[in-house]
């Protein structure tokens, strides 16, 4: 990490949200495999849509900071993913496994509303509204998707879980 | 982990997140210290003093479900803290390092309000008033943590870092 400006911070942490973007293109689909519930299964297809705009985006900001898209290994992100895999594997009842499966889920969706937020914020520091304004796109778009996960738990899986 | 409930899943989460307020009280003072702003040194200050009464909260909800208090490591913190710590290491320009260690110090209050929200939903679902009320009583010192520090950033720490 050779950051000595707020301009090399924000281009790490770019950086950094993208590698967890991509991997999440990869992963949402196995989380939604092992959800049994059908309400779970959507809520994280639909995510995954969104997702897929999420790296679009972030692309679109590389640009805007005229460098090339590159990821960096995110280690937060590798423990989060760690701890979404041992409910998968370790968890035998599906009900009580959809409950772990929302909860893990919106781990990952809180990791990436922080650094979303702090992107945006850095973004106009720097006098970048374009950038700014693509962030906060997501920003409100993974919000969504945490009070989705929310309401989804709420109304239907801890529910099944409980029972 | 042998989860084969909601209870289950409750006491294997609050081991979770006990271990992660167990490692801030030791981890925020070496944040704070490597703080150069006194308003982020302050608020890191005033938020440890705050987590010593999350793990005493933690240590009564402990009792409630009839259990020992424990800790079981949590992949996801370690994958924060590891981030937290490179930044310490690796940014020498002061200023700079206080924007890095504030959007640190938030995606690790993040990934508690995550796991505090999702305990005290769960601990509601499991009848457990007393318990949701504690978890509850965190989660919202947790959200106003994080605000400070946002206000923080805005008003003083991101603009230092950019000057």
């Amino acid at each position: 990490m050779a950051v000595k400006s707020l301009d090399d911070l924000f281009h790490e942490t770019l950086k950094d949200i993208y590698y967890v973007e991509k991997k999440l293109v990869r992963s949402i689909p196995k989380l939604a495999k092992h959800a049994s519930s059908p309400e779970l299964k959507d809520a994280l297809e639909s995510h995954l849509r969104e997702t897929e705009m999420h790296v679009d985006r972030l692309e679109q900001v590389f640009n805007i900071i005229d460098r090339r898209p590159s990821a960096k290994k995110c280690e937060a992100y590798e423990g989060l993913a760690k701890e979404a895999d041992e409910v998968i594997e370790e968890i035998d009842d599906p009900e009580v496994c959809d409950a772990a499966i929302a909860a893990s889920a919106q781990t990952i969706e809180h990791y990436e509303m922080s650094r979303y937020g702090t992107l945006a914020t850095w973004a106009k520091e720097l006098n970048m509204q374009d950038a700014a304004e693509l962030l906060e796109t997501t920003l409100q778009e993974e919000k969504a998707a945490d009070q989705k996960l929310s309401a989804l738990a709420e109304q239907h899986v801890n529910h099944r879980a409980a029972a």
